[in-house]
């Protein structure tokens, strides 16, 4: 199935139904008000949402109209948690290699993973509003996943049971303001503001053979204005996959229904695929010219974020954002 | 006003009003099924939960019933943000005098601040479930704000009018898994599971003079397994004030209603004040004693934090939490 939020003038929407081919949508409201309201009863929701979606891609159900991503919310305007982890160490070494040093084995055992703001998501075609052009401002394309409740201490073996959904997830970053935070030892606050979801969030089985239960193997195409910067596979050098992802996060406590978890910035190690974010563009640079050339984002940038399957159809629909004034 | 959530097995509980001297209370459902709800809609709210609190005190309140802890959530039984700040800066100062440092400039300047856990708090009186007795469990008692919608870039002057209850918190802390988390520059994560708030939330007005539009000026009562640990002043040596965590938490984003804000853990600089959690204790006997003498929670121990007005009454009623294996 595919779902996403109409936009209704309230904080979470309405849930909708999005067809297989993304050209058709429906909304979901007599099965639950919300995305948020379905995760919480998802046993319940799964059979009507499936009756719906298949209504859907047959042209027949009620309401249904052209899909329209400037009609939608993100497929969660806000939830109750999102967890960023730092899956592909490749990201980190990159950054502690332009600075001389190695990654400690602590890294490679466990995955790095911050509490990060989920009170509200941008719109996946909406603007990102910054205050001040000068903060270094930067995408980073992520993939995340959607769980119900999860245990607390539930094993990575048992974790893949609970992801209901998958989102692409534009980690919006303020990197000017990350190394003081960094150094404080308290990690992003003000470097990490809200961030976007892509238009549709997927179940599990839309993804077919690309999701072996651990990874999700299809590649992530990033551009700046309309100029590709990267095209990592999601699946390859991904360290910590997303049912490690899971268990790490739930070790001391549960995760309510609605938890998001990224992958963090997707990092793959042949430099033929690119970046997903201007951060790591810029220090492969550094590493590789002695100097940082590629800007950051300044008001009137562009990025575009979209995943594509095996028949070069998206799969998510696009997150297309441009940079405003606050 | 004073306002609290019923246990009825949902997720976010059944709004209720307590009474002024928490002897009496009764469902606001009428008003708003949930306080998340209330605090969305608070200008229309607030007329109809007046007068609801004036029927609670008056004893005629419909489905009055007496005050019952053991039947109340935390007034927020999960919330879409929860920042905790760190206000008194003695306390960060005596962990650095500990280990040889200084406060820096840097620290003076801003408030530390950190994205906490926010999809489910424990209940007031409920167990504190942690899988290892080895993990160094201790409490932080702290004052918290709950905001209403708060715009990006909010100054400190104008942010007061934003604080629409105060709660007591109880920041659960795992002190053996915070060193690590804080070398790692993401900062807590594991080390901070999920908090508890304090029985009843209440408006700016029922704490009177006691709330300079800054800063709560009420001791706060600290004990473990019944004997006082500490009674510091919440408005004593508070180095940033509600108005400067807001402010400060908003400087690259909007928060949404519900948003909690936690002062951190209260830390006066009299040592006859004693102190609101073990671990500034066990630093404070290393400084003086060279050891650290009393040892962590384990199974079995009990904490209590409560807040007292100039009559010595009980403002939010007592978290009372014992530690039990998870």
């Amino acid at each position: 199935m595919k779902l996403a939020t109409l936009k209704d003038g309230s904080r979470d929407g309405t849930l909708a139904v999005v067809s297989h081919d993304l050209s058709k949508m429906a909304p979901a409201s007599a099965v639950a008000r919300t995305l948020q309201i379905a995760l919480e009863k998802w046993n319940d929701a799964v059979p009507r949402l499936e009756q719906l979606f298949d209504a859907v891609n047959a042209g027949t159900a009620d309401g249904i109209r052209d899909y329209d991503p400037e009609a939608l919310e993100s497929p969660l305007p806000r939830t109750y948690q999102f967890i960023d982890g730092s899956a592909y160490l490749n990201h980190v070494e990159l950054f502690r290699k332009a600075r001389g040093a190695q990654l400690t084995p602590k890294l490679r055992e466990d995955p790095l993973m911050y509490q990060a703001v989920s009170d509200g998501f941008l719109r996946p075609t909406g603007a990102i509003p910054v205050a001040d052009p000068e903060l270094g401002i930067d995408m980073e394309a992520e993939v995340g996943v959607i769980v119900d409740d999860v245990p607390m201490g539930v094993s990575s073996d048992a974790a893949a049971q609970y992801i209901k959904l998958f989102v692409l997830i534009n980690d919006v970053s303020l990197r000017t303001l990350i190394p003081e935070e960094l150094n404080s030892g308290l990690g992003y606050f003000h470097g990490k503001p809200r961030s976007s979801l892509s238009p549709v969030a997927v179940t599990p089985d839309e993804l077919g053979s690309a999701w072996d239960g651990r990874k999700v193997h299809l590649d992530m195409l990033v551009k700046l204005n309309q100029a590709p910067i990267g095209m990592p596979n999601c699946g390859v050098d991904m360290d910590f996959d997303f049912t490690q992802l899971i268990s790490h996060a739930a070790m001391t406590r549960p995760l309510c229904a609605g938890t998001l978890i990224g992958s963090g910035a997707i990092s793959n190690r042949d430099p033929g695929t690119g970046v997903a974010c201007l951060a790591e563009l810029r220090i492969v640079q550094q590493i590789d010219e002695g100097k940082q050339k590629t800007s950051f984002m300044q008001y009137g940038d562009r990025t575009t974020i979209e995943m594509f399957d095996a028949n070069n159809q998206s799969v998510f629909g696009a997150i297309d954002q441009e940079v405003i004034p606050a």
